[in-house]
């Protein structure tokens, strides 16, 4: 099929499609025990660096689910690296920053990066990927939003509140801002490179953002969101996903993108009413219900495309990120209800 | 002043008021040295269940910041000792519960309590600070909601994703809906008792019911919010507080109180709006704020009380509660800001 008859292209464009595409943030992970067999062979950093090893989980999920599209494998915080924060992961624990962004003085020290040179391996995975799924479903290329990756800098990891974040905001508001310029730099650069590698769609993950209040969201993060979208390749549909937004989507519409990703916490049809029907939108399955019984899982699908009400533009998937305990059977579960109950 | 001109309850009922009334959740405790001193001579439940010292730390901050109410010093978890949970608190991990409940038949093995007796430190506290309160402000008292008490209970503790409640209530309805029940029946007893010794207004927070989908709300919460609220005293008013609930605020408010705390990731006009002015409203300044420099606190304090417009019904507060690191003098800068700009 050629890639623009793709049901999830079709969606991402508001254009008919014979089904509701569906795929799953986090379908290349830890829940597939494919995976897990390959990571017992590697560290999480190692599978992200060897294009081999990512291509193959990236395809993974496709074989073995029956999604509507690829998600190339690789982390958020990639990009942090040739920025000279020092990433490492510990099992449990999550990302470690060994050089976290503190001070104004330390924004303007920042290199400027190639992303060319010092992430030519993402893009190898993703000429692989394309290679592999030798047309079957389109690949998605992704990255951090900026204050996604501005918190985790400046955190130096997680954070339950973000709280250095907020502060350096709010009282260094000129570094602040150079800082986010620069996330905007090297991400723009980054997701153009894999499309210029074969990404046929990017999402922009805002995990973070929803810890900000509205006010700050509109002065702090807003302007640089548009600067990104303004900047991506337009020959690709762009998704705009964050979490824990629910109070000011329509500030989030506003930041850009094409198909705009919600969360679980969100009725879909009250969510799509205020986005507004000239963007697509993308959820918004909780990933725990998927720990749940298969019929409980079938119902709150059919509520979700339910809530979608069969207008155009709905890629289903969930909330959030596939959880790693989820049972495989029931994610196929999922993929084949919305297959069955969407088709038009 | 005679308790029914206090701008706080003026506020709860909607009428005029003087200026807008400011209180904050965990106004007593560990930002203020006088609470630290006194929490350096016992532990946390040693000071709940100390009615002399619980009255002391609930006056502190009507002295020390002004505010135009006392909420009583107390946790949403003392409920859960005389079902036989097992409470206790580490310093830093935060509340633990020897004997989590796992499964339907621990649920029907709950004791029925009696709180006039278990929790009788509590009535005497409450009874101790409107004595000290000698009308002043009126005294808020409060309980956790049967959400967010049935997620400590089965989670055992604090939670990231809320999987264990979340399957419980997927897997098991029918002993989710009598482990609802038994917290209703407890939560409302609790909550009357309070008034019953001086509590005169009371606030129900459900810290985690945001974690929850619109659709598991509906289902497994609303039902049993609504039943609390219609059995409360209704001669004084009650605040239905959450957080992350900015998707579904309407669910919130159909759920019942006569004021909706929101939390500080949703406009507050927006959220009123959605709410209907009907209802009281109260927050919802991000208490990160707090951190960050004096002018930046008292322009997004004057932000939020231009959100309200300068209707009749609005609380201030913050969104969640005061941190701990928040400095004293930025917490007067902000209860003085509120009371200057909104004198009508």
């Amino acid at each position: 099929m050629p890639a623009a008859e793709a049901p999830f292209l079709l969606a991402c464009r508001r254009e008919p499609v014979p089904h509701t595409p569906v795929w799953l943030m986090r379908q290349a992970g830890r829940f597939l025990p494919e995976y897990r067999a390959i990571r017992s062979r590697m560290s999480f950093l190692e599978l992200c660096r060897n294009p081999d090893a990512a291509a193959e989980v990236t395809l993974q999920p496709v074989d073995i689910l029956g999604v509507d599209a690829a998600i190339l494998f690789a982390d958020i915080l990639l990009v942090l690296e040739p920025l000279g924060l020092g990433l490492s992961f510990s099992p449990g624990d999550g990302p470690s920053l060994a050089h976290p962004v503190r001070s104004p003085e330390q924004v303007k020290s920042l290199p400027r990066v190639d992303v060319a040179d010092s992430l030519a391996y993402v893009f190898e995975t993703v000429r692989r990927v394309r290679s592999g799924l030798a047309g079957r479903v389109p690949l998605i290329g992704f990255a951090g939003a900026p204050f996604t990756l501005a918190s985790y800098a400046i955190e130096g990891g997680s954070s339950r509140n973000h709280e250095r974040t907020k502060r350096f905001l709010l009282e260094h508001p000129a570094a602040w801002s150079d800082l986010m310029s620069r996330l905007v730099d090297v991400t723009a650069d980054y997701l153009n490179a894999q499309v210029a590698a074969g990404a046929q769609a990017v999402q922009v993950f805002d995990s973070w953002v929803g810890h900000l209040a509205p006010a700050d969201y509109s002065e702090a993060v807003l302007p640089h969101m548009r600067d990104l979208f303004a900047r991506l390749d337009r020959s690709v549909p762009a998704i705009h996903f964050s979490t824990g937004t629910g109070g000011y989507l329509e500030l989030v519409r506003d930041a850009g993108g094409d198909v705009v990703g919600v969360d679980w916490r969100v009725p879909l049809d009250d969510a799509w009413r205020r986005i507004g029907y000239d963007h697509a939108i993308q959820g918004n399955l909780d990933p725990v219900t998927l720990l749940g019984p298969r019929e409980k899982v079938v119902e709150r699908a059919r509520q979700v495309l339910a809530a979608a009400g069969g207008r155009r533009g709905h890629v289903f998937n969930l909330g959030h990120g596939v959880l790693p305990e989820t049972p495989v059977d029931n994610v196929r579960a999922l993929v084949d209800a919305v297959h069955e109950w969407s088709v038009r």
